[in-house]
């Protein structure tokens, strides 16, 4: 296809297409004329990841390339696909965060975790950024949210683990547009119980079970 | 204090304290001639939680305000503080979801969602933005971040809960701090998972708990 029906089925204008033609984030098309290039459904995809994760996942341009890149490595594994994008996804300029906070909630959890793990400096900004506001996280409020979080993770993998093998690091790809989607139920979840408790206070606790178990 | 022992203790440059002050995400202080002001820990404490909503909850300054002003609202209620604190991270500009796709997920979930509530929109920008990518969250995946979601709806809620009255609206600011930090453990949750994976096949499922019950 050209590149007006490229930019239309991505639903994006032709010159934001160019600009990630130039940039990088956009792969070349097959040139038909020193002018003209014809386009693909490879060039749809790529259209479609970049906004998605731009509007929606809240990415900047360059921590999207970081994710394509790492989607665009060769890898049939689930292991290698997932720590590729998560590596990707721990912004460079990070460094100055104290890792020694996020490795003693870690070890608290009992979870087996790389001591020099990039997915601990997130993890030492959050907490950092609470008690900077005056809000210490005690044990057994993290140890709610780690558990919510690795069954969440479980979902995440089992959803990697079920696709075809060249379909992997797309699905690893998606975790930003993931965490949208469980912020957004998050703030829904509160609404319910809001709601349940203006009414009734016993909130009855569902039973976690997850695909795959 | 005067600005320049403001901006210090806040790990901020001078001109952007004075930015801030300008624009109005921080209160003006006390003048004490033409040209200065005398600042106090309410400023302190305003400059640590725009940093922190801006560095670590990813929130654009626009939406800070949003979120300033929801906490600057008088209230000393739970359910009041957390609603006015969720419609504020709904950004304005996100009308064109399709709620029906939300609704439904929600209604799926058996959960009491008013069918306008704005917490539907980034539900359903989030289900769009990976059903464009070509990934579908069935409904027992979906089941699992919703439960993964409640459960950790019930820590942000009990946290709101347990300070004083004049702290609630400022702790339930914080959310865009919690998702920070339950983004990195899901990441960190995933490490561990393909830790353990990698040598015996059966991660065992912890039973969730969580403070309050």
């Amino acid at each position: 296809m050209r590149i007006s029906k490229l930019s239309e089925s991505a639903g994006l204008p032709v010159g934001t297409v160019k600009f990630y033609l130039r940039s990088g984030l956009l792969h070349a098309g097959r040139a038909t004329s020193a002018t003209q290039a014809q386009y693909d459904d490879s060039h749809l995809a790529r259209l479609r990841l970049i906004r998605a994760l731009l509007e929606v996942g809240g990415l900047a341009l360059a921590d999207i390339q970081r994710v394509l890149d790492a989607i665009d490595l060769p890898t049939d594994d689930t292991a290698r696909s997932v720590a590729l994008v998560h590596s990707a996804l721990v912004p460079g300029d990070d460094c100055d965060a104290d890792l020694a906070t996020s490795r003693e909630a870690v070890s608290g959890l009992g979870w087996s975790i790389d001591p020099e793990s990039t997915a601990l400096i997130p993890l030492a900004r959050a907490l950092e950024a609470l008690a900077s506001v005056g809000v210490e996280v005690p044990p057994e409020r993290l140890r709610v949210y780690a558990d919510s979080a690795f069954h969440a993770a479980r979902a995440d993998l089992h959803a990697v683990e079920e696709v075809a093998a060249e379909d992997k690091a797309v699905v690893a790809g998606t975790a930003p547009l993931v965490d949208a989607l469980i912020i957004s139920l998050r703030r829904l979840a509160a609404e319910h119980q809001l709601a349940q408790s203006a009414q009734q206070p016993a909130v009855p606790v569902p039973r976690l079970t997850f695909p795959g178990a």
